[in-house]
């Protein structure tokens, strides 16, 4: 039996991620999203906010659980015996980072498998930093959103647009 | 008649900026150099110093007006019967970042077009960010930015250099 | 009135060209698509084909005319009073070729802008040479190409695949 | 069982192609190593020789097989029941033709997925080209190439310089 | 007699900017390693910290000094009499962020070079946020980092993980 | 003594490949300009008429001499002593062709830098090619080219156009 893990801030998850996660399922035969908690980063959303939305959004995906996890993402993965670690790749700014990341995992576990999955081209310019801007101007966020997660944002908006990030 | 906004920050102009102001007047049958209000970006100088200062530096040409917006940059643009957008593009770093907000935009407002221009390779390496930086440590700025506002970027590092952003 | 050149070697032209005459088509009064005869460049169809394939292709586009022409671009440009040049941009790797071509063509004519337009999202990946790959293994175009080229692109490859470039 | 098939010219396989099939044979219940024959293309090595060349450097690997193919690659892909194709990305402008290849692949066969591993930093520079261009000039071949291939390379080097694409 | 400065923040130096450092030594006279002095910007270790884990890394390499500056780096070489900048490019997103650096630089000062050298492979991977954030979590830093400064850093963040940039 | 290696093709030399040459000739007490013999390689100039342009516009450089070499070129360096090849650095899209080369270069001699320096912003878009592909449709040349050398093109281009590459 082979797993993955899928991590992210997802703050908050979007249609792009999910388009990720139904591939990644195809490919595995168990997949873990894992929303990271991470301490010096501030979110929008907190960490339970975040793995309930993605937990929701999932529900249709037979092989896929949810979970959250802090400290390296390689310890967690070795952990939860994981064969892979999956990443979306949409553009070419992402590249740099990704290939430096996944060379340092290799360098502190080296059994555990870096993969690379494209999305949907039209989920190519969907992304969770985008669609906070969109949302904090009242923009339409139906086709970006899974309907759950769209009400979650703007009435998060709503309530308190200086939370922003 | 055909208009397209030229949007940004202008924190402050710079000759880069003017450069493509003055070749997108060649284009479009009026442009509006249209500068953003976001509550949530720190700026150097205020929206009316920024407003004040492109329409200084654009004086000389015809077809050109100033604005400010806020919200979404689309919506402005809409609103005002807008043809293009108009986007300097320099550098390959540019290119996904531009290539995801036209991706974006159109998928907000469908009839409104992304045109990219190129700078005179002179403006390739000028910034608002780089023209702050070597402002703050008492560098040249004349080759940079039109006479008036590298007096008063000058001005304002003396007064405050703590603002810097 | 102001008029602009979409040159290609268009061997055959396909919906992500005509995605990019129809947003030029927007911006300005009149736009030339003009068909290089390049004596270096060995192509499939021959000039006339290449032309007639656009001819037809663009009928619907009201302010849009076919030409052919030879030699460099911006001399072709000058003679026929254009304001500008129009380039699709798909990806990063178009990026600097086509800067250096901008700025050649700056020096060698100055009053002649480059106006760079991204298709839709859904033409990024459809390119000439990858369209008449699919057809030399028999693979589908239907959603590549309007309908008379890629019935003209099946039958060339049929009737002659030894001459695919 | 979800097999995968791992496509290329191999001309000839190098040490950098060997990493990629061990990561892939630890995702994959099986992989298929692909050899391309493809009529438009000269190759130092006839397929034959290049599907040798293969089946010796993978023998130590258990669940890899070894096959040759003509024709679009999604369409044997398809033949064959893979779930998905196997690329290894090992620079920035591997990007953009993998990206338009992988959306292409998809409009042909919507459920088959590409999935991009990274070879080790130690291969980032191994490929088949610059090993054939060190081999012509007589350099080391030892740690780019597995050893009978490097024995082949070297010995088709001297009977045929000519021959080197 | 030619000098460079290898300029950076080294917060803190790592293996591969002494990798840099070692391969300036031997294409210059003489290599000044010289850590900025930037009040805009937080650094985990004191500009006296971060100076004397450099002085402590390079003390095997004869003809490099240390040194500390502020203000514009330009102004600075100049003032030491430097013939160039050494600069490290490891990546592709590097480049652009040089290459505006650098012709800014010849703008301010014309008669000091940039030259770019490359690190070893091995190194690609390493900089000081992606080390900074490997600590943070208790991950080893013994392959990344000299002797001193893995020991220093690891003691930093035990002792405050709430300073970490 | 330290001497540098600058190869290259010069079919034929620009002004950018002089901007280079210039620079890396205030680094190093020698410099080596080396043209590539390459039977594989068709060009328009021979091998004599290449070098012989190359010491025609080295001429007032100091310590530059003029060279050419067959084979690999990291054997052809140290059997010259050289500390260093010399390269120029124009665009992201040579980035990972000199990365991957630089690398290779390493493996077979390791002693050997390789140094990328950046032209002036004015030669980033002149090449070999772009130059003999504007000679080819009869454009001016004098900004491109040392004198002679644009003399030298036109000429060729007018007595054989067919053998232009």
């Amino acid at each position: 039996m082979r797993s993955a893990i899928y991590p992210g801030t997802f703050d908050p998850i979007t249609n792009g991620h999910l388009d990720i996660v139904r591939r990644a399922s195809r490919i595995f035969d168990s997949v873990i999203v894992a929303a990271a908690e991470n301490p010096r980063k501030t979110t929008l959303f907190s960490l339970r906010e975040r793995e309930s939305m993605i937990r929701e959004s999932v529900k249709g995906i037979e092989n896929v659980q949810v979970d959250t996890f802090k400290g390296l993402l390689v310890y967690y993965a070795k952990q939860k015996n994981a064969t892979a670690i999956i990443r979306g790749l949409r553009a070419v700014s992402d590249f740099d980072y990704e290939f430096q990341m996944a060379l340092l995992n290799r360098k502190l576990v080296s059994d555990l498998e870096t993969v690379y999955l494209m999305p949907s081209e039209e989920y190519t310019y969907v992304n969770s930093s985008i669609v906070k801007e969109v949302a904090y101007f009242g923009g339409r966020l139906d086709c970006f959103l899974p309907p759950g997660v769209a009400k979650a944002l703007a009435d998060k908006m709503q309530g308190d647009t200086k939370k922003m990030v």
